[in-house]
């Protein structure tokens, strides 16, 4: 059924996915993997195997970030969640200002982000999150923290706020919603302890998601069991 | 008392001034006023006048984003509230990656915001708002909006976000918290009555700021009568 529906996508989805080509730009600094479009080529130029072979759900050449982008799009035309991705931070050095035309950015540098990527609001709660991809098969390595990111997610909590990172391990498509808690516990530790959360307190400690049709990330469903432990 | 401690200086204070001139960038496109760095200069120059003129504590060279986020600033570090005025969203073109040093962005464009500057959590409440300044002096025109940024808003509160809008009259340096449904109603009205809301609406119904010590504009307290009235 799925397979069927992506080949026919509905008229929503191809605005998404035509709105995502124009106005978004994907930045991967400064060693990311470069942004490849949704595109059927792969499977026009190869007839798919006949094998019985496990039908793989997400990351049909998009990234997490842009899944996460058509998820939060989607809860925002459906009116569950205004969550929005934070731009890259700049730091402008000169700018030209031609006739008649638009300021062009002539020199400027990327700056480290003091937050992190995602945040908004639901439900009345406050969300922030950051989204990270590990092509680590048994742990989620802590280096892909910086540690000011984990200080403002502590502050956002200790304001009331919920916080959590959304994890996808790479080589198997697995995606997690691990609650902020225990990314502090093993933060702490990283001096004395291991430097990373090994997958099984991932699964364990946080929520699976299953991607699924609309939203492609269905990660507010997970949200909810966060809320329904603070009260 | 004011005037004095503005030339003695607390060490905290001289951290973000000198922060601020390293590491923010004030962006004014395409028309605004450049930066001026906060200095003493102008006295240096031209001594006080003695005459019985009315003392101003605000703007003393700082743009109101300033003065926004060093009292965000002072409100973090107090861990208060953590709200952060989200960065100017960039179209990147071309990125240079030189040898042995940082990468260089040599083409980019400014894109239209889709959301509102700054946004944050305090006391488990998601807070949304915009800081705007007008010179005008007895209203505030409501070109001063994007539609986007006004949907934007009407979202968040339809999920129980606070919404708000900073007004600085520049003239006589007042400062106003207006909550959003007082700018939803002008504006949807905006075709068929004034394109401006009157500076006495904004006085009965919005709250008037006075510039403080530290933060410089306690607008928490202001927020506060705002969620007395969501109780």
């Amino acid at each position: 059924m799925w397979s069927k529906q992506r080949f026919l996508p509905t008229f929503s989805q191809v605005g998404i996915i035509s709105q995502m080509g124009v106005n978004s730009m994907v930045i991967h600094y400064p060693n990311g993997q470069s942004y490849r479009p949704l595109t059927n080529s792969k499977y026009e130029k190869k007839p798919r195997s006949t094998k019985n072979e496990k039908i793989i759900f997400g990351n049909r050449g998009m990234s997490l970030e842009d899944e996460l982008n058509a998820s939060n799009e989607y809860y925002l035309k459906n009116q569950q969640a205004v969550i929005h991705k934070k731009p890259v931070p700049i730091q402008i050095v000169q700018v030209d200002y031609p006739k008649r035309s638009a300021a062009v950015i002539k020199e400027a540098y990327f700056k480290q982000a003091s937050t992190t990527d995602y945040n908004g609001v639901y439900k009345g709660y406050y969300l922030d999150f950051e989204a990270k991809e590990t092509r680590n098969q048994t742990s989620f390595p802590l280096n892909n923290f910086h540690s000011h990111q984990v200080k403002h997610m502590q502050a956002c909590v200790q304001q009331g706020g919920i916080c959590f990172t959304i994890i996808k391990f790479s080589s198997t498509q697995e995606l997690f919603l691990l609650p902020a808690a225990v990314l502090f516990r093993y933060w702490e530790k990283r001096t004395t302890n291991r430097k990373s959360i090994p997958k099984k307190v991932i699964s364990s400690q946080g929520f699976p998601i299953n991607y699924e049709y609309q939203p492609l990330i269905p990660y507010l469903t997970k949200v909810d069991l966060l809320i329904e432990e603070l009260k």
